[in-house]
């Protein structure tokens, strides 16, 4: 199925059809288009070009895609394997000079928004997820002091049937219109609030 | 000018082309323009769609630019003013319940993401800044308790002279190639470090 997003500005058609599914087509995500995705990533912005981003990843049927689910919270494992891959995205915390870097998580963001964009244009959906628990996935794939996780993604083609989820699943899944705050709400020439 | 994105694997024309100018062209972005930016902006994806971003958007010549600018570190005061629109990113700190919006500042940088993007479609060009006064800003625009300011962009046309630049900034501006680690440095399949 795919979505409505009822713009007020004309945007790319990528950006309208991007929505965050469930559930995911049968057809595998290859490796080979997986690092497709991961390089789109990887030309990302950062500040001063620190290319904060620290990526741990598996395939449905290797070990470590099990080992990434056991990290996620409940919520997350009620759908999380329907993908076909998932990914944990972590970043590094401090510059090479050890001053923080504040902006790792930001840039995280960043690599995270182009890889979704190269994503869409695949045919392949991303559904990023907040909800895993960052201490048990640093011992998992034993990070070394200075990393921090932050968020995980599941990622699988588009297409798949919305009876493999729990029923209080189902009805965010087929919700025909995606919702957003208008801009005169978060944007201003001016003062905050206008 | 435009750079060459020596990438590993294929990845879509639209971030092959992208990249950080610090001059423009002549030619402003309009109201309209820039709000089809924040527009992509809008329709990224965050966590619990709670949309944290929160942005003070001047255009040259009206009196927010100056005042954005006045908020920039003195590296960015080189040649921020080259730009035609000024943006600072800012985002709620705090979910509704009172909750730490952990990942806030991550999805801020999903929202420029589709900024960015959006912004290549129309030959615009983004140079994102980390260099930018938090304090001052939060107390220049009234910015109330539970926001934080994070970033400040540049925007403008791509095609601007380059010898509108200090000299420390040409070298940097007229690079042709731009450099990114491989993906055998941050992306596993298993643990940390491959």
């Amino acid at each position: 199925m795919s979505k409505t997003t009822p713009t007020d500005y004309e945007i790319h058609d990528l950006l309208k059809k991007r929505w965050s599914p469930r559930v995911f087509s049968e057809k595998p995500v290859s490796e080979a288009e997986l690092k497709q995705l991961l390089e789109a990533g990887r030309w990302a912005a950062s500040s001063n070009n620190l290319q904060p981003w620290r990526i741990i990843w598996g395939r449905k049927g290797d070990g470590v895609f099990k080992r990434i689910f056991d990290c996620l919270h409940d919520f997350n494992k009620q759908w999380a394997d329907n993908a076909s891959v998932l990914i944990v995205g972590a970043y590094k915390t401090h510059r090479d000079d050890g001053k923080e870097n504040f902006h790792a998580l930001h840039d995280l963001g960043l690599f995270m928004g182009n890889l979704s964009l190269q994503a869409t244009t695949m045919n392949i959906a991303l559904h990023q997820m907040a909800g895993i628990d960052p201490e048990k996935t640093i011992q998992t794939f034993s990070f070394p002091e200075g990393y921090h996780v932050a968020t995980a993604v599941a990622v699988g083609y588009y297409g798949g049937e919305v009876d493999k989820l729990p029923e209080n699943l189902q009805k965010m899944e087929t919700k025909e219109v995606r919702e957003r705050k208008p801009q005169s709400e978060w944007a201003f020439n001016g003062n905050f609030g206008g």
